[in-house]
């Protein structure tokens, strides 16, 4: 029914202009569009190459098997694949998901996107004002999921290894804090790892601190060198020899795996924090949809043999990338070598502002994203993340080559 | 990796329990389990009929025409179909959805179901004490999103017109309030339908007043008797003859007409809200599966044809089960005559507590949802509410017939 401008019986002249702004909560007040969101729109021109995006290899989706999956499942399921279902998620899948670290499949959430797992956990446990321990750099997703509950940060600085124990140590012998986000793994931004004996201090550290620790591992199955790394939640369990005191909560998906587009992730954590986190996923989207979780789990056998394949396109790829930067880069430029995952961190001479040199990649046909805005607290104005996962070797070639003279220009 | 119970260099001896409890936010302690979940679970035993859920009809699912359109989807898009997508949402999708009202597609945000919505409008409004208001009974999802931004409700009482708009503009001369939230069509839990005159002094009070209004209407379409009546939101820019200037925001969903498993809805609004309300989903879940609404968008041909189904059937359904209440329950026993949706409401005589009599229904072999748990601030003991929707006509006759036995022994 189309409106009309003129409904008999309203009397419009005396109505008051309503200020919407005026009628927000303060958690939507202080948030701002993401910088990383706005920097994609500028750079979605189809002549720049852009390494600021964050996106699997879209020519490794296992595309033919998605299409046959849907028609196995429908067949298997029939409406029920189109039905409501329950809030905790598909049995078979949390019961695989379970058995990866020998849990029970109580202890498994099933979430709409990894991003929904921080922000469910987020809105159960962040109290305004609650102090949050953040990696600095952090993912910048984590603190927009974070940021509506209106936490205080502490950064904790991180180098080549990752988390800076000790700082973490000296941190937490501050004010108290309520937990750490931390991605060991393949770090997004920084595509740096957590050593093995930092890992055992993090827990041990938080553990005598009784602060939770929300892991954050998409990216952990992406390794294309070195040796696996036991995971935080692994070391928990093993430190506390049982689930239910596990002070480590873990979060991944199929979205760097399988394909993002489905939206399936998973939390696994203790049961009171499982309890409230089904409470608040039916107040946020009831359930993650169900065909969806159906498709997830009829692909699973297929996982090893994605994985090997994405590891091994990923593992080139950086290699080809770290290639072109050690010809094209000036020597005062230096920047991480990931065993695994998405990106790389860039860092210029102090001094060079990442945000501001942007215009002028951009006029060379490059695009990246500034360091900056994944400091919950600032700094890294010197900083970039550049993005290995979908970009096509001359593309790398062509794009590192760019950038290389958009740094010798800045540097004079 | 499996976890050991042993492993090197942790000292657990030491360790504190955490009390994970403590360590939750206020919202996720004010919390409690939804009682229509706890009930359903008891309900779900094959030999008892449930009018207990709200379960749209399976066998009227579009089950061929979804895997058709999935072979569609992936021939069209290609992997685009599986890959990260914009927060925003499918653009021919926000077409077509702004169409039906005329407004811009910018106007338009995609949910990942209509609970999505509800819980990112109070996310996005609601701060902490915030009055907002309510019909008695209501939605018990929308309470179940609301109760997180921890509000303050007003109840205000409804009759068989819908809301007592009399009542309305007494409790808007109150204390301010940030939003009305109502179901003008074929409310949930009441089945009631507000009626035009109504609409148009709730829409007038509320702009008057400075107060917002989200209309949640699911039900809208499936109207099976009377006649269509403008939405809240329609009168709303009819008023304002502006959908920047329109105080009413709009939600609703293809759950009821489409499938509900894909989890697929939308909220209309001024740009103000729009705009917040893309922040707050980027760190909610990024954005709603994109397969999911390609399929619905491909499906939307199919729109038309599947309402007048669903309408016949959910028409045909409540008329059954009107004529079996009208043969089996006590005189003393009133309920509503919904014009369309999946509801009704049954109210017994005072004093008859329905959480209480529950057990002997089930002992009977039915199931209902007692009417209490839809009132913000209690009320409506004697109360319940019934869904026709996915009921069988012999389960319809062979479940009133049971509930009027459990009526007439409670009734004495």
């Amino acid at each position: 029914m189309a409106a009309s401008p003129s409904t008999p019986g309203f009397r419009t002249g005396s109505l008051p202009a309503l200020d919407f702004s005026a009628r927000l909560s303060r958690r939507a007040q202080t948030m701002t569009a993401s910088a990383i969101r706005e920097i994609l729109k500028v750079t979605q021109r189809p002549d720049v190459i852009s390494f600021a995006g964050g996106l699997p290899a879209p020519e490794l989706f296992p595309l033919e098997e998605i299409r046959a999956a849907t028609g196995t499942v429908l067949d298997r399921y029939g409406p029920a694949a189109l039905q409501y279902s329950t809030t905790e998620g598909h049995p078979p899948l949390r019961e695989w998901i379970a058995g990866r670290h020998g849990i029970p499949a109580a202890n498994v959430q099933i979430m709409t996107g990894s991003q929904q797992g921080l922000d469910l956990l987020g809105k159960v446990l962040i109290e305004e004002g609650d102090r949050v321990l953040v990696e600095a750099p952090t993912y910048l997703g984590a603190l927009q999921s974070f940021q509506p509950y209106l936490p205080r940060y502490a950064q904790i600085p991180t180098d080549e290894g990752g988390i800076d124990v000790d700082a973490l140590d000296e941190v937490l012998r501050g004010e108290p804090a309520k937990l750490l986000y931390a991605v060991p793994n393949f770090q997004n931004p920084t595509g740096r790892t957590l050593s093995l004996e930092r890992r055992r201090r993090l827990v041990e550290l938080t553990a005598q601190a009784g602060v939770l620790v929300i892991e954050d591992d998409p990216y952990g199955e992406l390794r294309f060198s070195g040796e696996p790394l036991p995971s935080l939640y692994e070391l928990g369990l093993a430190l506390h020899g049982d689930v239910e005191r596990n002070h480590v909560i873990y979060c991944s998906s199929f979205s760097k795996t399988l394909v993002p587009g489905l939206r399936d992730a998973w939390v696994e954590a203790a049961s009171p924090i499982i309890r409230k986190l089904i409470q608040v996923k039916q107040g946020a989207d009831l359930h993650t949809p169900t065909l969806n979780q159906m498709l997830i789990t009829e692909l699973l056998p297929l996982l090893p043999r994605q994985i090997e394949t994405v590891r091994r396109v990923y593992g080139e790829r950086a290699a080809h990338m770290l290639g072109q930067m050690a010809e094209h880069f000036p020597a005062s430029v230096t920047y991480t070598r990931p065993q695994g995952g998405m990106f790389l961190w860039v860092t210029l001479p102090e001094g060079v502002n990442t945000t501001e040199l942007l215009p002028s990649a951009v006029e060379r046909g490059v695009a990246y994203v500034p360091g900056s805005p994944f400091f919950a607290l600032g700094g890294g104005e010197n900083t970039m993340r550049l993005s290995y996962s979908s970009a096509r070797p001359e593309q790398i070639s062509r794009g590192m080559e760019a950038l290389g003279e958009t740094f010798r220009e800045a540097l004079g």
